[in-house]
């Protein structure tokens, strides 16, 4: 459980005191709906762009601990929440596309609510055998669980989670939905590798006590097997930057 | 004592690993010689200048713990080692002045030592009623030491510790040295409080048990007298951007 956090910001000079007092705001709000004391950090100057650094801090039973490794082959992944929301928020204000879910996408992008209680959920059921938080996107932190455990991966394209508004920005800006929800980033969702007995029960669970979406989304396999994307028949390699969805993988073709 | 560091780095993505690679070899080593461990931190992406933020998270026993507040007027102020010599390295580098003592300086600037040893010596002697560290410069940090009790200050030029290199390079520059030990920051030495009966026996207690020279500089007084600086019979002003040498403190006259 999180407990204290530290604050480091480097701003420029010519920041107005009220932008810092809006952060830290936001951040109150935040650590008090978590039970979080901001016990310090550090105010320095840049001529660059502002840098905001959190520390925090928190506590678990020793044996509750979930780790990036400990997943085999065959255990299923599932995934909290939805995919690509605040990659969709980002594009469709950078765009200035208009879309109907704009401000739901912007609030999961301004906003995001950390997977707190979803993760205690995960490590009290004891089933969980391997966890990552998504905030640099599927592709890249499944890349690095798949590295940290030494296996491949098997995703269900159909399966994914994708937020509804990423298709209404991806069809705006004429773009691969799919491929957005695999680079996503900034979702802050957790990434659980289960059994294959247990998995559908761990979401089921996290859905019943929490009221977070979890949904099963593939399968570690042998190393051997690669790391792809099953696609309406078709198997796309997966990268740890999305996914090439022009790119037929052969059995020989591993992506790194 | 210190126990565990994070590390969070915002380089521009032009950055040349070697670099990183650098940073880190330093932190390794003066981790490795305070028994830290680098547990964590972020590596991130920035459009502007480095930004470099650490966190260290220490241990201490509850009843040896000195706070910023505790100090009493009478308190004597005694500061570890030397002022000035990052700033005066600073200086020299940016003027390209060539001095005798360049490097010796120059490594006061780019390697700090902490002064956990002489930390230590300071609460477990129980003596000491307040401490702070000296890393925005004696000027400002010794203001915040004395609106954290309620006090004002009175400092003796003449006893200030100031760096010999300080000396060369204000002569060079044709500047004022006491202003600049005043102002400095980057040293990171200890600024302690401690009873009259104590002070100059904790100050020979932390140059015999480290070998760390420590100076007794002055003492709070009543918040009614002010803060300022005893040189040459002269009573200036101490302000938390250094002193005004040219200005004479009328007793009305207090700095904020």
């Amino acid at each position: 459980m999180p407990r204290h956090a530290l604050i480091s910001l480097a701003v420029p000079p010519t920041l107005e005191l009220r932008w810092v007092d809006d952060l830290y705001y936001g951040l109150e709000e935040l650590s008090a709906a978590f039970g979080v004391t901001i016990v310090g950090g550090n105010l320095a100057t840049t001529t660059g762009p502002i840098v905001v650094d959190v520390t925090v801090l928190g506590e678990v039973e020793e044996d509750l601990v979930v780790r990036r490794t400990g997943a085999r082959e065959g255990d299923r992944l599932l995934v909290t929440g939805t995919l690509g929301a605040p990659a969709a928020a980002l594009l469709a204000w950078e765009a200035r596309v208009e879309i109907p879910e704009r401000d739901r996408l912007l609030t999961a992008h301004r906003r995001p609510r950390p997977r707190v209680h979803e993760g205690r959920v995960v490590s009290q059921s004891r089933w969980a055998t391997a966890m990552i938080d998504l905030s640099d996107g599927l592709a890249t932190d499944l890349t690095r669980l798949c590295d940290a455990n030494g296996l491949g991966v098997r995703l269900e394209a159909d399966a994914l989670p994708v937020d509804p508004g990423l298709y209404q920005v991806a069809h705006q800006l004429r773009i691969d939905a799919l491929d957005l929800a695999l680079r996503g980033g900034e979702e802050y969702e957790l990434l659980v590798a289960a059994p294959p007995a247990h998995a559908q029960a761990l979401a089921e669970r996290i859905r019943t006590e929490v009221g977070t979406a979890a949904t099963v989304i593939g399968e570690f396999v042998p190393a051997a097997q690669g790391r792809a994307v099953e696609c309406q028949g078709r198997r796309v390699p997966l990268l740890p930057t999305g996914w090439d969805h022009f790119r037929q993988e052969s059995t020989a073709d591993r992506s790194a």
